[in-house]
């Protein structure tokens, strides 16, 4: 099954990030832990809004049958993110590395898991292999 | 690993009840379900929320250490569950069937999750199966 | 026809409750009222929420062909029977003894009546005998 | 006993009206099943919030005794209909055709209802006819 | 000075309306009180807010000097007439019998007044002499 | 094709009102504009929100194949006018003079487009020219 | 007729505090018109939310009969003065300058007028004497 | 004079339960400083909304001279013991263990303490003896 | 102990404000009560926020031990004593004669509630007396 | 004239993404028909917020006379657009393919046509016809 | 140039007041280092709301050419202060110790600093001497 | 001290833009202002909100000191860049060419404020350089 991790803004500073919240993790670390549990899952970070529009459109056009996103702080406001995920016919999954319904009143809203099957928050890196567990079962 | 999965209100109707959102899968299948993946798990299910309440307390009193809670409709409102949950000490994951934060705006807020480590929401039974997976991965 | 007329909380205290707002009929008035008006319905009354969404189920169960409900003040919060409402086929009418739409803020909306077929607010006991009328002219 | 029954904004287009809402039945078939159930109700549609106003006083002036009204989209918004309303000593009962608790969210406030005896809202023409029925019972 | 008195909705059953709030003043008394006051002014009251429209309107056109409108329970709501009021250029008076801004919330705003050039509230007939006198006297 | 533009709330005071918002266009030079563009196209102006639901409602029984309205302030709390435009079946077209997404905050909202299929808005005569071109193109 | 006028905050600065919403007409010459028109009020002024308490307090103390006040900003917020005002039997009437109805946000409400018999908004120093003239015409 | 204690929701877990906030006082010890302080008094404890409902109604039915209550986090949305508390005619106090003014949002109102007497929150243990000797007190 | 007892906005005019709301007693009665309860505690009015703020901090400066504040309306909008509350190590009561949490909307919020260590609301004279009860049995 | 078309999110995927909202037209058939329409205008897409601000930017320096642009989802929260629109002296035109103030809530409101000098929203590819004709009538 | 520098509410209570917000320095520390920084200007405080408006204008009558003002409390809701800013007609900075931006809801608007003509937030002590720098720099 | 100043969106516009808000000040005119006034500074201008984010990296990994970040509108709603400033050790500021308290409500609330030391609004180029000096005088 090809799947497809999209990190979003400032994932690629983990570890080095507000350690007390995301832990001390750093983001290569989080990159093996996935790699290691799924070796041929694509992986993707960006901080910009249009490039992940962008990244999530081509993974239509190249097949990818199933999208796990991390859009960190899009998640609260990008409807152009939540718009392109309904535009793509595979199952997309967001995840989450804190528990978004237990941090301040901006981050327990999630415009983008609207438009995903699901979302999973609250356990790390396990988020997103909990995530590819989930796309493999369903395939 | 001694853990609860316990089953909010209305879950008993599933398949009787709006089987457009909630699938035909009926109540029995799902706890078989969840059975058949992790064969040790006590599953309790109820429509009041004082129970819901009593039920946690007692996995705290009885050495219980995870709890996978669903609560339904009191997931939205009752900060009774809530202050129940943030009481335990042992690990407590709340699962939906269907996405919340796809539905109607009074589900896509839940007061219950803030007091858990994590939210699972969108994957019909499996969201059960993932958050014993995690309860097991974290042990 | 098989009726159902469900009383919700504080219901079994009428005629000592408020009785400028509710008048100074007794619950076993209202219930005789009720009974001689339609003598095969039958009739509960409960306070807790979790017992009144059980009823509800019950009542799909035992093939009940016509719910009628007044759930007190649990109207305006109980998404849980809201929810057990929406998962039972048959009709239910929601009733109310005094005109919720003309009372405090929080009595002005019903969540409960979103799953109803209608509601009938403001006649007294006689709002009972409206929906009982209606369920039978429906059959 | 004199009584006046009120149809509101677009009523008399009943039948041509978003008919998944309303119904297939004619504003014609509506007048005639209230005059079947009470022939000496005496029946005014009107558009124009003014002369619904106008209806209402004039109604008080002619000694009617009890007045149904269905003020279609202006129950949600007019405070002149409200003011009529309360300026008149009879009862005035509201009724709507569909559920409006169940609808878009302009529709579930009715600040008209507020100064009603009651509101019996989701039955269709039947919804009429409970209302004289009460208003004769009441009598 | 040409001076027009506009009674807006549910003006004209003053004296049957409410008299704890309106007093038992009759709608002929409150005309006859200004018409003593000040013989020379026009009145005209209706019920219909597009009626109220085409007579600031007609004010205007026939060189009317002066506005002084009671719009009732239009006050809070019409943006028509607010509109109209801002398209006249002669100086328009908003005044109330009750004090608005002691009554329920909905009466506390009024969205007319923004387009006059002020407001007299809660002297009962009197409301309307000041206004006739501030306009005699600015002139 | 059956065209009619409806002019709504204190249109027909063109050029009278704010000029500086409206501009200095007369009434009659908008209607022969208009006249000038589609001569075949029908004309009414009414202040009067009922007035304004009537002449929706008869250009339906009439066989008119579309509709142009410019409702003025009622575009902002007209349901009756929403309801009934969503009783007809022929495409409907609100435009408007100026840009009301520029404007003040109770302009910036438009009850009525919601029934519409679009809403041309902000270019004073040519709106309306537009929406004519529009109907046109659409046949 | 004891009457007395408060001037709140900053009126003292009247002429020279934006003299395009309040005019060039000085403090001096607003005690002069108001003097003028009833020699015998005593006039105070603060910009001290507490002595205006004490000033309405002391009032009634010392048998005043009327108070005519103007809070200044203090309308919009000062539940202090709000219940001084209803803390004393004799009538009291609110006056601005200009009209707040048309102004910014926070000044379209006025927590002190519901404490008061009415209000007068928007007629320069006219709305001192006009209160004025209605406490000696209500004697 | 008779005066009961009842205890709301998670308050047996006193000890067990965020200790920062709530102490390290266990649910026991809480009961015995009562019963030591008015060792007449009756206390219960439930975790279920419909059985307070249950035990306030009881409390009248038995002659109950005071009830004195924690309802825990029903205190902020349960309606249903609002009614209650409403429908017995004798003095019911709240008491609140910390300081619920400040604390999270959704603690901050309290609906159920609009149908008290008074409310008296942060002293811990200390807040029932207060309540008991005001009850005492007022005899 | 030394204690302070500082008595805001209007409570000097006891007895003379709402008698329905507040009482008979006049301000000098509740001074008497509360003497005679403890007979060193010292007493201050003030209707002036300012000086409350000056009040608590001179109190702080002359080692005052325990303070126990009734700021009137402040208490629903006087962030400045909430700060000076916040800067004094003492403990602070706050007290009402009313219960706040079942009046207008604006009075059930109190802002300086959230820096004290604890509120007693509802019981007349009788909330100053539990709360020095309270500062003693603290010590 | 010189005129360009910026294209916003995911415009790129029209035809793909919920055809149901947005038709079966693919982005090249609806580039074709502006072409078709108007052979110069430029075209542009970008699913980048800050690209569009660069183009509108650059349009200005290289001296295009007017901007139709559709933001798609940008529409709704992008004030960075909109200060580029406003920082531009061309007049700039709003269309979009679908009617906005029909959809979801987030939809109803755009913050870009505030800085426009108008809106076109519902009539698919002709909405770009229509502002283009616009822009040419207009010069 | 004479500058003046007002220290609103508790600012006299720095060191002692929540030190782990505003740090350890003294009011009298604070008044040295801005003496120190520039010796000629004029230092008051107070906690009075209405005094700080009278400084204000005080200020404006004695020719001082800027003020620099940290309302404390006051700056979240006193409009009076607002007002008497607006008043005059010299440079008025508002300056705060703490990043307003950065802490409780309620202190992250100030509604003084939409009458200054800048803000400077969060540089302790340094907010001050910023500010007198920028008033040298403009002159 | 290495220091680098961040324009973000439109700032690259300035003179260009709406100069009776932001002056006739270029941007270069800007940039060469900063450079006099600190020539070591280092400058990067971006309309891109992803690009401002991977800056605000980048600083951090090359070792600067101390950021000045003027975001333009994405002050308003970019919790992605709030992130980034929360991600990186050295102290933030934040700057505004105008007093953003004084301007439409959305530019009145900075969400990236929130992550700064401090945030200094309303002196044009001055609040550059007064960034600069504070990171200087902090060193």
């Amino acid at each position: 099954m090809k799947i497809v991790v999209i990190h979003g803004a400032n994932l690629n500073f983990l570890g080095l990030r507000e350690p007390d919240v995301y832990g001390s993790m750093s983001f290569d670390e989080l990159k093996s832990r996935i790699d290691a549990h799924a070796p041929d899952v694509h992986q993707f970070q960006s901080n910009h809004e249009g490039e992940i529009v962008d990244i999530i459109q081509k993974c239509h056009l190249e097949g990818m049958e199933g999208i796990i996103i991390n859009p960190g702080a899009y998640s609260h406001y990008s409807y152009a993110i939540h718009d392109a995920i309904k535009a793509v016919p595979c199952p997309v999954i967001e995840v989450h590395l804190s528990n978004i319904h237990a941090r301040e009143d901006f981050r327990r809203k999630s415009v983008t898991a609207a438009a995903c099957i699901g979302q999973i928050s609250g356990f790390g890196a396990d988020s997103y292999l909990l995530a590819i567990d989930q796309l493999l079962r369903r395939k």
